[in-house]
Order: structure tokens, then sequence, then C-alpha cells
């Protein structure tokens, strides 16, 4: 086999073998196969595509490239979600105890805020004493214990996408579907999950704002897990408009300590994000065959809410991962950073649109994203939100909050959000926060 | 500017400005931009294509990141032929020396053979002394003196072709029309011609083997050149049996020689080759400006053939370029290698097709031309064929004579060649060697 064959093969419109995949990869890790050969192979494939099949080979290979997490010695089902990113998009933090406190275990490996999506790992770490640096014993462990476990990606888990990954960043080559569904997948599988339930956002603050795009990810996630054998549900949710009320680091921790709370919130803001969360997690349930028709499974989340038992396993879990429970109660509605500047309406009407993108960004002006990966993010600095799409605003009213480090970073962030609410004289129609799902389990 | 950002805007369809083309390519030759990025860019171009504009600043980048050949202390006009290779194509041995004996100089560069086709500076290096490594200072003065010279590519010449080939050889990026029209047109104008004429193989003997893709590379070469300012004739012309009788080194000179002598060979079996280089020097004249209608100086080609100037100037050329012409003359018909090998029509009819194809890779096992270019080939090894397509065969009658270094390898090649010629019935319809011509002058 030689690798311009491959890549001839594939230029042509192809479809490799499991084999020839295996060989590129395993050649490309080996060091055996050059830089520039895997970068034509890599436009190659994002300018003709791959099949399921080819996709899941690829998927496999990259599993096989490094070190997997055995988990096998816990009682399971496990079962993790991914979400493709987004604005205020703290499912993770509920979810995860949430569908523990159901009886599902979720190994969860997370990643960090990039560009102007945030990352569930500086979120997390913005609780005092928080570790997301964990060993796989002490994962294993803490998922025994408590039903979950929040960490970061190990460098043995899929050397392949780390390679693939910083060669697809300077070659044009990140924009691939069948690449995204790979490097996700792979390391996602590599930890050691049975079975997978992805939040595929789309919308102007979603990776892909186009929804062609996000159901073309959709049907690839699906066809992967497929060829591999695994269970995996795809779930498009809008990510028009910031998820929630919160936007920052604590202040999301807050907002998910107050949705895991027995009585959710009762002002609305953070309705959108309970829907999601709450179809998400049951779907982690079916998946995990806990439960076999998701509004049952719905029911059994919200039970699990009320009774405060979702709330408990979130405790544990701050405590197990170093966290002081008490402490972090007492900081809530307190933690802010010295600068807070309200933002109210200019006119009366209905909140027709809130730019989730420019929320985004802006947040990195104040630190809660990063630029670059060797970025450092600030935890208590954001966005609080006092009305959100579809609903009635009068003129003078509040619209958010920018919690800032200085009146500098806080000016510089309303500017940027000045065109970020959108109010007009007649109501838009709302539309439901779930799009569309596939299962294939 | 920054390559990332280039190569996503070919990925995605855009079009180069000349600036961006620069800058890749200038790039590259400085070793600042990485072979990896290069080749996701090339993988882009590859699928994506690029117009007659972007192929030009291509061209125009590539000769400038080299030395050129200042020809303009001769008389001029500088016009030079370009074929995309065939089988049995001696045609710049006999339409140089025409074109010069017209009024045109010819500063031609050639290649040497690989694969299946042939190559020009090895039919000449066959001609014992013949040099075809001449300085830049004395392929001047031979084009001066007798109104053309041959030699090969210095390494000084277009430095980018040498790189960005080597490249593309190893990432499937070969096959790429203006790839490959950026590679033919920055060599050709840097040695100094100011106009081309373009002889565009097609068929089974050719490397572009469907008419499409033919057209297509005409079409680009069309485009380019008019991008350039430089006048540019395609011609594309028939690849499917051998051009002319003979295969080989010494042997295609010796056809060459009988052609360009004032009597053309009446046994026919040159008539496609002489056809197809009177019709290519014709255009040369039109493209110097010497004639203006094709059919005129078609006539004062078929003139200067008759009246034996054609051949007093090849004579002269291999006197000046180191070949002892009255030892050439001796050699005629009898440098030939030990084994001769003749093979007969089993059956009697008309010959429908001969494969080109399969003579070059049979002239390759011979020694005709070479798998790599670190092969040496032979000069007296070959194929001297005994009936064209069209011809009507008697069963026993020859077809053909291997002429090789031993039985083994005369056996090997009529094992190669058992299908190589088509009998039937029924005669086929003739086919003009030339398909259709384009001229941007």
């Amino acid at each position: 086999m030689r690798a311009v064959e491959l890549i001839a093969k594939k230029r042509d419109g192809g479809t490799h073998t499991r084999a020839e995949i295996e060989f590129l990869v395993n050649g490309y890790v080996a060091g055996q196969i050059p830089d520039y050969q895997v970068a034509a192979w890599l436009m190659a494939v994002c300018l003709v595509g791959m099949t399921g099949d080819e996709t899941g080979a690829l998927t496999g290979a990259m599993i096989d490239s490094g070190a997997t997490i055995d988990l096998s010695s816990l009682a399971g089902p496990l079962v993790d979600k991914h979400s493709t990113g987004g604005v205020g998009d703290k499912v993770s933090l509920i979810l995860a105890p949430l569908a523990a406190a159901c009886g599902v275990q979720v190994p969860m490996m997370s990643g960090r805020a990039l560009g102007h999506t945030g990352g569930t790992l500086d979120k997390l770490e913005s609780i005092a004493g928080y570790s997301t640096a964990l060993s796989a014993e002490r994962f294993r462990l803490i998922i025994d214990e408590c039903g979950y476990a929040m960490t970061g990606q190990s460098a043995e888990i899929v050397p392949a996408d780390r390679l693939l990954y910083a060669l697809r960043d300077v070659t044009a080559t990140v924009e691939s579907i069948p690449l995204i569904t790979a490097s996700i997948m792979s390391k996602k599988f590599a930890e050691g999950a049975d079975a997978l339930v992805f939040d595929v956002k789309t919308g102007r603050g979603a990776f892909m704002k186009e929804i062609d795009d996000s159901r073309s990810l959709a049907q690839s996630l699906i066809d992967t897990g497929r060829s591999l054998g695994r269970g995996v549900v795809t779930v498009i949710t809008r990510m028009d408009e910031p998820l929630g009320r919160m936007i920052g680091n604590f202040l999301e921790v807050e907002e998910s300590m107050r949705c895991l709370r027995g009585s959710a919130p009762t002002d609305g803001l953070s309705d959108d994000l309970i829907g999601v969360t709450i179809r998400l997690t049951a779907w982690m349930l079916v998946a995990a065959g806990v439960e076999s028709a998701i509004e049952d499974a719905e029911a059994v989340c919200r039970a699990r809410l009320a009774d405060g038992s979702a709330y408990e396993r979130f405790m544990r879990n701050v405590e197990l991962q170093g966290g002081d429970p008490a402490e972090l109660e007492r900081q809530i509605g307190s933690r802010r950073a010295a600068h807070a500047v309200t933002i109210d309406a200019v006119r009366g009407g209905y909140v027709t649109a809130i730019d989730a993108y420019a929320f985004g960004l802006a947040g990195v002006g104040l630190g809660v994203g990063r630029n670059k990966t060797s970025d450092e993010v600030r935890p208590d600095v954001g966005f609080e939100l006092h009305a959100k799409q579809g609903d009635r605003v009068a003129a003078g009213q509040p619209l958010y909050t920018i919690h800032a480090d200085s009146a500098d970073a806080a000016s510089d962030a309303a500017h940027r959000l000045v065109d970020a609410y959108a109010i007009d004289d007649t109501a838009i129609a709302a539309k439901a926060p779930v799009v569309e799902e596939h299962a294939a389990l």
C-alpha cells in the first residue's frame, strides 16, 4: 500500500477500506507518512467526503492510536454527552448529576473555552479547589462513588487526534464533517462510554450556523456510531440566543445550581436551558436502557430535579473533586467582578433576537473565554440577561448586566453589544429549542 | 496574508488574486511556507480548479522564481512547440529544422522519456557526439547560426516548478489541468519563446486519454496565454496508434531524417507524422507572423521539405551540437540492436487499431524509455511498424519488427504486444490526425 495511491483514490471520489485508513493513521502517528501527504489527503477528504463506514474506520483507528480508559469494572451503563459548543451552554453541569441521579454513570471528558464558545472545564474550575485533572483511577473511583466525574483529556488518549487536529488547523481542513465526526467520537469513545448523546448546536452562536450543516454532522455521527456498533443519539438544538440567563464561568455554575435545586427558577429566564438539558438527559436514559420511552425518561428527570437528588449528586461531586460545598453555597449571588454595568432598553417592544455570537465574542474580551489556548480565563466576569427572546420589555427596562474587572472592559463589552438585542413592535413566533432528534441505539 | 486563509479560500471555491499566488509561490520557494500547507493547497486546486488569470499568475510567479534565458539579441521571431507526449512522437526532430528553414527561430528545451512516452533528448543523444547540455550562451549562438537549438532544462530555470512537481508527485496532485498548464508554460516561456504551439495529444497512447480532458487542457493553455499576453496555439492530435513507423531512439532519428529529406517516404507509413508535423510547424509560422494564413504556411513548409533546406538545417544543427553528419548518414538503416524479430499477422483483414500505450510500455522493457528518471536508455532498440491503422493485411504478412538487445527481451516485448494489433474484416473510417485547433495570437 502506498500513501500517494490512497490520496489519489480519495481525490477521485473513491471509498477507502478499513485497512487503507488504518495504514494512513498508523503510518502518520508512527512518523512513516509525512505531513504533506496527510495534508493532501485531508484536503481531499474535506472536498470529497467520507462514508459512515470510512468515518467509523477513521474513528476506530484514531481510538487505537493511544490509550483508552477501561471503565469495565463499573456497574454501568456508561453514557456521555457532547455538545458542539455554544454561548451560555452550561448543560453538562446540570445533565451529568441529573443523569447520575437517574441511574446512569457518566464518564465526562470536557474541553476548555475557545473563541466565542465557553468550556466546561473553565466553568468547573471557577469553583474554588475543584480539580479537573484526574488520573484515570481517580476518574473511575469518582464515577463509582457519585455517578459521574468531570475531567480534561489526557495526552495519552487518541494521540492521532492531536496530531491530525494540529495539521488540520494549519491546512484549512478543520471544516469537514467526517473529520469533525472522527475527532469528536474517537475522544468520546476512548474515555469509556458505551453510548453517546450529541447536542448539535445550530444558529448564529454555534460553530455550524446553517441548519443543513448541523443536519449533515448529526447524520454523520449517527452513521459512524452505527458503523462502530455503538449507540448514538443526536439532538439538534438552537443556538441563536445565549442558553439560559448567565454567560460566564462562576455565573454559569450559579445558574446550574439554581436549576439543579428542587424548585426550578420561576423567572422563566432559564426555561430554554432546563428544557434542552432535560431532553438530552432523557435521551441518555434511553441510550442507557434505563428507560425505553423518551417521555417516561423526561418524567424521571423532572422528578430527580424536584426531589433534590440531582443537586445532591452535584454537591457530592464537588466535594470528591476537591471543592468545598459549604463555601460554594455561600458564594452564590455574591461572587462578582468589581464593575457591574446594566444596559437598559432604549425602546419598548418585543425582544426578537439576542445575538449569541456577539455575547460570546464580548465575553472573550471580558475574560470569560480565550482567543488562544494559552490565554487565562477569569472566574467572576460575564453577563446576566434580564430578558430573553420573545419577552416584552418597556423602554428603560434592564436588558442585561455586564460583570467586568474594570470600567473600561465593561464599556468595551457594551460597545460590542450595542446591536446584540433586537427589539421590535411585533412579537415573533416562539421557536422550540429542540429542532430535531435522531437515535441509532 | 496567511497561507491557511489562502488554502481555505481555494477550498471554498474562491479565486486568488495575483498577489495571493505570488505570496504562495515565493513563500514556498523561500522555505517560509511549509510543504504541508502547499500540499493542502495543491489538492484544493486539483479539486476546485483555477481560472485562466489564476493560472497565468501562477505561471508568472513560477517564471519569476528563477533565471530566464535572454534571447532578445536574436533577430526572432522566437516560437517553440510543446507536446504532451506520445509514442513514436518524433515531431520535434522534424519541426524544429523545418520551422528554422521557414524563417522562425526555435529555442527548444525538451525532456526525457518517462513511463510509456518517449523523450526528445534521449532520441537526439542516440546521435553519436550530440550534446543536449548547452550553456545559455551556446544555446543562443546555435539558434543564431542555424535557426534552432535543442537543449535540456537547466536547474536555474523555474526552480518553483521543480519543487512543486516533486511535491505534486508524492501528493497525488499531478493530474490537475491548471497545475499542468503552469508547469508546462512556465518552463517554455522562461526559455525565451515569444509564442508557443502546443500539441495536445489525446487517446490511449497519450497522457490524457479522454478528448474532454485534452480539450480542457487546450482551453487552459489558451486562457493562460491570453492572461500572460503571449501568443498560444493549441492543436489536439490523435495518439491512439504510434505516430509514424518507428518507435525507439535512433530509429526515430532515422525516420525523422527520411521525412526531412526532399522526397517524402512513399510507403505511407509516416503520413500521419508528416501531416501532424507540417500542421504544427505551419502554426508556428502563423504564430511568428511569418505567414498569416495557415494554408499558405503549410505550402511553405512543404516547399522547404521538398527543396532540402529543412534537411540542411538539421545536418547543420547536428554538427553545431557536436555530432558528425557524415557518420550519422552512414549509420542510417544499419544501426540496430542484435536481435530482430518480426511479428506477422495471424489472420488477414483491416488493421482497426494499434495500441500505442502497449507499444510505449513494451518499449520501456526494451530500453527505449525508462520507468525511473535514473534509468539508462538504449539507442538502437525499438519497433518498426510495417502496417498502420486502416491498412489491409494478409495472414502471414509482417506487422512489426522488434529490435532488442537479447532474444529474451524481444520475446518479452512480443508477449506484451500480443493484442496490440486489432485486425477485423471490416475497414474502419479513417480519422484525421488533427482533431481540433485553437489560436489566441
